[in-house]
């Protein structure tokens, strides 16, 4: 599906080499011909893992074998391809998952159980396990420090730009650095995409710690996009945490010691969310839908993923029509308390609405004008509470249709 | 919003008269020039009435005073305009339902709370009440027996055909009819649509009888369809029954004696559902998803919702591509329990996957030729329980960016 990058794109940011992490990527034909489409990462002895992956109920088999695999906190090797999912592919995929994993920690001098899978593309077709572990020696052979790029880009699928992101955190007075990649454009596309994302930090911190401080971060940035409201069978976001730093030892329950960790992981983890709603299949405006006055968070949340995932709210971004009345109407459709009689609806910097009714002669100049930008502001405030959250998603445009729809013509 | 008829298109039926109803349609120029927008219905005296309303958050004005109306369970008159939907518009709304619905009765000879009122169109102006009750005198004069296709085609938005069906009754062994009419192309677009119904019988059925009919067969037939997943704020199906026809007595309580007028008032209004996802905005497939197998009848819909408000099933469908992965994908988002290992996924009449992976070597001509039809049937069965549900929706085209992203391009 070669493609115009997307008017929303944001350059790679430089990627400077991690202690503790070593990567190679190649061509091993599963899918894709003339790109690559497969990356080994070698992590150092002791690295940590951890690991949050989709709510789907039929998730792919590398999400079953990584889920039981971090059960040991550990992790000395990393392998994702892309072309295919390997997911509704029954006894077949696990003996993939298998295989790849031995292949894998035969090269590294680990356990199976110490590499971590990860696959992207096609649903229901048998993974040619053989074409990936016969590519692996070669990577084996090939790793470096600086192939960061080109493992970003192996994993691309309608992804139409590369998508990485840093961060310096300290813990205890000492610097450790935090550098990632993901990949995603439609929440899902069975026979192109799925969300993928690889986060390397140099610091030395035990695997529960690492796991809460993942899952914290990844609550408050991956979980609060949406590009389509289909949810991945594959979605998987990796934290390693290779202990090449020298900092304070870091308690296994984390704590105080983490706090500027998890910030800024989680100000990483949103960076790289925000990236994939930019690469939104067809994606032209990216969306920002923040929800005040709710009588919880969580109901600010759900109000906020009912404007998201209207798409009648996401034409109308398309057409840059400021329909705050398809607003209105999604916030009544989601089933959380709210007064029409008491909302607001905000766009850009422009209350439009108000105690149930339109704001008498607001001024449309600048309503109009933000609506003609690429980033798109909704503020409703529903006046009840003091809940409120803020999500991410993108327009639906005839992009998202010739993506997803047009294959036959 | 000139447009093709929708190729999934039905003819309308004759529309006899009824006894104890008098309808009659203008152009009062409400939004739409040398249209008919508006019309009057004329109800026997004694005529009950009934309601189910859209449950949005934030109704229409006209969904608010029917609401209140309808607890006395009588009905004399029914005012309906097409392109204002009189939503969103704070006191000046109230205060439209409460003027039109004066203007009315003072013609009919009523109380005001006995006419029902239904507004569909952009939302958040206000309605140009005066010009509504200006054409009122004229449409009364106008009140004839033979009006219904002109009604029914008065309060069309972006339908590109009018939808009615007719159907007779036993009641006690006597015949009773019943005879209906809706309008609705996207299940919500407040610049130009929503879901209105109007279903009219010569029987005589209590009020609190009437009520509980029409809801039976409401969650039966409406609330089994959808076209975007977007609520409108002012879903409506109203039920009257005008008791010009003999039949035995009917308990308050309904009971036995309105089996058969329950059944077949579900069949009608199932007939009219499907014609709304029919003319649903850019649709070019009609999809039946059928789910069975699950724990319980709610957990089937839910997982049925999700596939059919899937916009990666939607646009696979639009693309003539039998995508059974996103399906899979789609159960597996619901939430609802599924086991990946036991479902299995029909299209037309052939399964294409079973027991967690493909089925190999099944037939894709006969899938590819059911594809390509205007009526696409998906199967899923999660094997786990006897729950059973089926819903239709339409497909995911441009058509429908057109009709909703694309008023300024």
């Amino acid at each position: 599906m070669p493609g115009a990058v997307s008017p929303l794109a944001v350059p790679l940011p430089p990627l400077a080499p991690l202690a503790g992490v070593r990567l190679a990527a190649g061509a091993a034909g599963i899918r894709y011909k003339g790109r690559d489409d497969l990356f080994l990462v070698e992590l150092a002895p002791g690295t940590t893992a951890a690991g949050v992956f989709t709510r789907n109920k039929c998730p792919g088999a590398p999400v079953d074998w990584c889920r039981d695999a971090l059960k040991a906190g550990r992790a000395r090797g990393l392998v994702a391809n892309s072309g295919n999912a390997n997911v509704f592919t029954g006894r077949a995929g696990r003996e993939a998952t298998r295989a790849s994993a031995a292949a894998a920690a035969e090269l590294l001098g680990c356990r199976p159980r110490e590499v971590m899978l990860a696959s992207t593309g096609v649903i229901g077709e048998k993974l040619p396990t053989e074409r990936l572990t016969a590519a692996l020696p070669g990577l084996h052979a090939a790793l470096a420090d600086d192939a960061w790029e080109r493992a970003a880009r192996a994993v691309m699928t309608t992804d139409t730009f590369p998508k990485a992101a840093v961060r310096t955190a300290r813990i205890g007075g000492a610097e450790v650095r935090l550098q990632g990649f993901c990949k995603g454009s439609g929440m899902i596309a069975p026979d192109m995409a799925t969300m993928l994302c690889f986060v390397f930090t140099d610091a030395r911190i035990p695997a529960a710690a690492l796991q809460a401080a993942l899952r914290k971060a990844v609550g408050a940035s991956f979980n609060n996009i949406t590009v389509d409201s289909d949810t991945s069978t594959s979605d998987s976001v990796f934290l390693f945490a290779t202990g090449q730093a020298k900092h304070p030892r870091v308690p296994a329950e984390g704590g105080p010691a983490l706090r500027d960790f998890t910030a800024k992981l989680a100000d990483l983890l949103r960076e790289l969310a925000l990236m994939v709603v930019r690469d939104g299949e067809g994606a032209r405006h990216l969306v920002e839908v923040n929800v005040t006055g709710a009588v919880s968070a969580a109901s600010a949340k759900r109000v906020a993923l009912a404007i998201a995932n209207s798409p009648l709210v996401k034409t109308a971004v398309a057409g840059e029509d400021a329909n705050w009345g398809r607003i209105v109407a999604a916030v009544g459709k989601a089933g959380e308390p709210a007064e029409r009689d008491t909302l607001s609806v905000t766009i850009g910097d422009t209350m439009v609405a108000t105690a149930g009714s339109v704001v008498a002669d607001y001024d449309e100049a600048p309503v109009a004008a933000h609506m003609r930008g690429r980033e798109v502001r909704i503020g409703v405030d529903l006046a009840l509470g003091r809940g409120k959250a803020t999500v991410w998603t993108c327009d639906l445009t005839h992009g998202y249709i010739d993506i997803n729809g047009s294959y036959r013509s």
